[in-house]
């Protein structure tokens, strides 16, 4: 071995230590979190916070140190970019560049204005009042394009905001992507529910459901899916949510019940369980390192979505579970219910001003109005005063629905009040990949669907592990698309998927 | 201002944020280890121990970081030794110090030692073999004899040792208390169980007695006591703890449930809620600093007594509690005994083998053996092949019983295979402490045992409160005592207290 590889074998060596290093203050984050949704008393709040912030600070040094960059610096174009060390260099860049390139003093003022932002958001949300909102919102946008210049960005400041959710991509793509979603769903949406009413399917969804009988049958559910419990497990919240701790071996999900709803927690628990299915699947030398968890947030929406849509609205899965859904929840409305008409009310349509009330067709919609008003934001071309309008009259021409008062509008999401721009998209990037990925799955296993109407999962499960999951951040999420589909995303798998299922269940194909 | 109190208070302020900064890690690391041990899936474990690792090297780190060290140099004598800021010198020097004189060598060796013997020592246990466990135990004392030398002490290498849970204390000391604590319990213990055998009275507390229904009464009787729920929970696991998060704004504890007894989740909550208020109670502007939490293993084990026996062993607490505890558990053999049977089971004074099993009575008799052997190990007059023969021939001579296998005699604690060694003693300190404590509270406030008797701790818990709780760390532990109770750690209270008690219960007084 050379002087120059040894220099380089320790140099790798280093770079691991620290990495795992902040990996671990990050899991520290994590568990933080997670406690203070799940179990943490009340008195505890202002204490945590305190410690979340030494724990990030500490986690943050190390990612924009010095001694990092210097590492990166010398490592850089010592591996095979393909290999495993190539992957683990270009990623730990990558995120020591995203800090880095932003003054700490921003960083300071974008949290402080968020976490003023936030309770100012709920008032103004309980008051339907944006006049509240507006300033704090004016002064979030002011920092978001100052970080977006620090950032930096080849076409348009907006591409900077959402290259830190989707590594790689670029507001001039999703327009395209847009306007193929938008030509795909308005003609099927409008002859489905035309001036924005749709047939009342739902009804057989709505009773007494014991909350003991809905965790019972959700645990059963998510242990065929796959869902390790040996390196997971379920709380309730009352935002459901997925973290993990450090690394595949521990791996959380989180649900939220409504016991005059059967639909709620299943859907919710399915969600979850697709985002952790994703992290419990990345290979488990990943773990502690920069390579563990999802490689975009959009990929990472693509499994909610999959085993939550899917999977979980499928008729397939329905002629497995229903029987099973039906003698759980004894002298509910199910009982008078047949799968065809469950299956029809669990996909029912129907058009709503509220984004997370949205149905698997018209979600997309919701996202794309977001999209356009973010982008017109960040370019100055929409003041703050007139978002409310053009959220309406956007709602409007989308969804044939108006929003009654500003709660139900421009209000509605707390991304905003985070700071969250450039964010939304990610939703809609999930939706067309879960059906481009899962076409591919059985392209590949013919038999998927079959199995999943025997309850046998293994088939998709094992497909998504070796294409997707195991990988972690170890490819472009272009790249990992590419390896996986054949194909860059595209949005015609998800708008045949949409168009067959849609169209047979409205009759209008 | 002068230039040099200029200097000082900025010295005092980084003082703090550094302090601070170790108090959250070490908060990290506290809530790593609570969710460890009730709620962590298996899977997690190996990944939690690396965290685990690097967060107690983080904060070791800070801890013995030379600007810690010039800081303290620096601020050294700066404030007058009985203001909080002097205090936090103090406090924060001994801190520093206690970690700075081992070399992290041998802090490596001795944490990869006890992680090694504490396997070893669970198989031993289980197959009664002190032979396998003899080599570890062998090492961990050289290493142990290694620290005490570090550490540094005036008389005695077990001073050292000892000094780490109860700040000043010495071995010549407790020889002193143990005398008196022998001299005092043996003749009684002699006429109430002669030949180790007493009359048996705990069958009331054998039956079945509904999980739930135990919570629940538990539940009760600590917001009676005062432990705040609402910085606080009780979560259940094997082996019962009390954890603080960083301050008393969040002080958790844990239990165990046994549904074939009444007593087993009770006393233990009890005790757990003891270390709890203690922490709780601590002024909360002490939160992120070394001054929060007890000041001496000693006196915190004295609140978890107080609170378990003073308090729910007494008479008084009883004629509140005990018609409510019959109607918790219906048809339960409570129904059949009164309040006389039911103080006489929960006070059954019965000689055993096994420390965790022991009465009041007999308890101290274990800790003076194990502090005996402990003494003679470090000063190698004792050899590691000889000490169950040593064990077994003091339990016999202090409790007239004989462990039938080693798994009931010198294998049956985990401390020696963490590499406790000089923690023992505060068992006692805590016994003997409670006691002083409880007389002193009674003495200036003679209407707390009426109180009691009431279900109102208000009158006890504030005495303790303004006396002990709220200090955390600020006084030396000996200057505490002197403070609260007006005289240095004394043995006659608790000896009064047990012949008193335990004399009318066995009519030999």
């Amino acid at each position: 071995m050379s002087a120059r590889d040894n220099h380089q074998a320790e140099d790798l060596r280093r770079l691991r230590e620290l990495l795992a290093e902040i990996s671990d203050l990050n899991a520290a984050t994590a568990l933080m979190h997670w406690d203070q949704q799940t179990y943490m008393p009340e008195g505890g709040i202002e204490l945590r916070s305190q410690q979340l912030a030494t724990l990030s600070r500490l986690a943050h040094e190390r990612l924009v140190s010095p001694e990092l960059a210097e590492l990166l610096e010398r490592l850089e174009g010592s591996y095979d970019p393909s290999s495993e060390e190539g992957a683990l260099v270009r990623v730990a860049r990558r995120d020591h560049e995203r800090a880095a390139r932003l003054p700490s003093r921003l960083v300071a003022q974008m949290a402080r204005a968020a976490s003023e932002a936030e309770p100012v958001w709920v008032r103004a949300r309980a008051a339907s009042d944006w006049g509240a909102f507006a300033p704090h919102l004016e002064r979030l946008l002011e920092l978001k394009r100052e970080a977006a210049e620090h950032l930096g960005y080849e076409e348009h400041p907006y591409d900077a905001l959402l290259d830190l959710y989707e590594p790689g991509a670029r507001k001039s793509r999703l327009e395209g992507l847009f306007e193929e979603l938008k030509a795909g769903i308005l003609p099927l949406l409008r002859s489905i529910a035309p001036g924005g009413r749709a047939e009342e399917r739902s009804a057989p969804l709505v009773g007494d459901f014991d909350e003991r009988a809905q965790e019972e049958f959700g645990r059963a559910v998510l242990t065929d899916l796959g869902y390790d419990w040996s390196r997971g497990r379920q709380d309730r919240v009352v935002h459901a949510f997925c973290i993990d701790l450090g690394g595949p071996q521990d791996v959380r999900i989180t649900t939220r019940f409504d016991p005059r709803r059967v639909d709620t927690a299943l859907f919710t628990s399915m969600h979850e369980a697709g985002h952790a299915m994703y992290e419990q699947g990345v290979s488990p030398s990943y773990a502690r390192s920069p390579l563990a968890g999802g490689v975009s947030m959009g990929v990472h929406e693509s499994q909610s979505r999959l085993w939550e849509n899917l999977v979980g609205r499928s008729r397939a899965f329905w002629e497995h579970y229903y029987p099973l859904l039906q003698k759980a929840f004894p002298g509910s409305p199910l009982e008078r219910t047949d799968l065809e008409g469950f299956y029809r009310a669990i996909n029912e349509v129907k058009p709503s001003p509220i984004r997370i009330d949205a149905d698997e067709l018209t979600y997309n919609l919701h996202v794309l109005l977001r999209f356009e008003l973010e982008v017109a934001m960040i370019e100055g071309r929409l003041a703050v005063p007139e978002i409310p309008e053009a959220w309406d009259a956007k709602m409007e021409e989308y969804l044939s629905v108006r929003p009654e008062k500003a709660a139900e509008g421009a209000l509605q999401d707390i991304h905003w009040a985070d700071g969250l721009f450039g964010y939304f998209p990610s939703y809609s990037v999930g939706n067309v990949l879960s059906a481009q990925l899962f076409a591919a799955a059985v392209r590949a296993r013919p038999e998927i669907p079959d199995e999943i109407g025997r309850g046998n999962f293994g088939p998709l499960r094992g497909w998504l592990s070796e294409n997707v999951y195991r990988h972690g951040r170890r490819y472009e999420p272009d790249e990992l698309i590419e390896r996986a589909t054949g194909a860059p995303l595209s949005a015609a798998p998800y708008l045949g998927y949409l168009r067959e299922k849609f169209g047979a269940l409205y009759g209008c194909r």
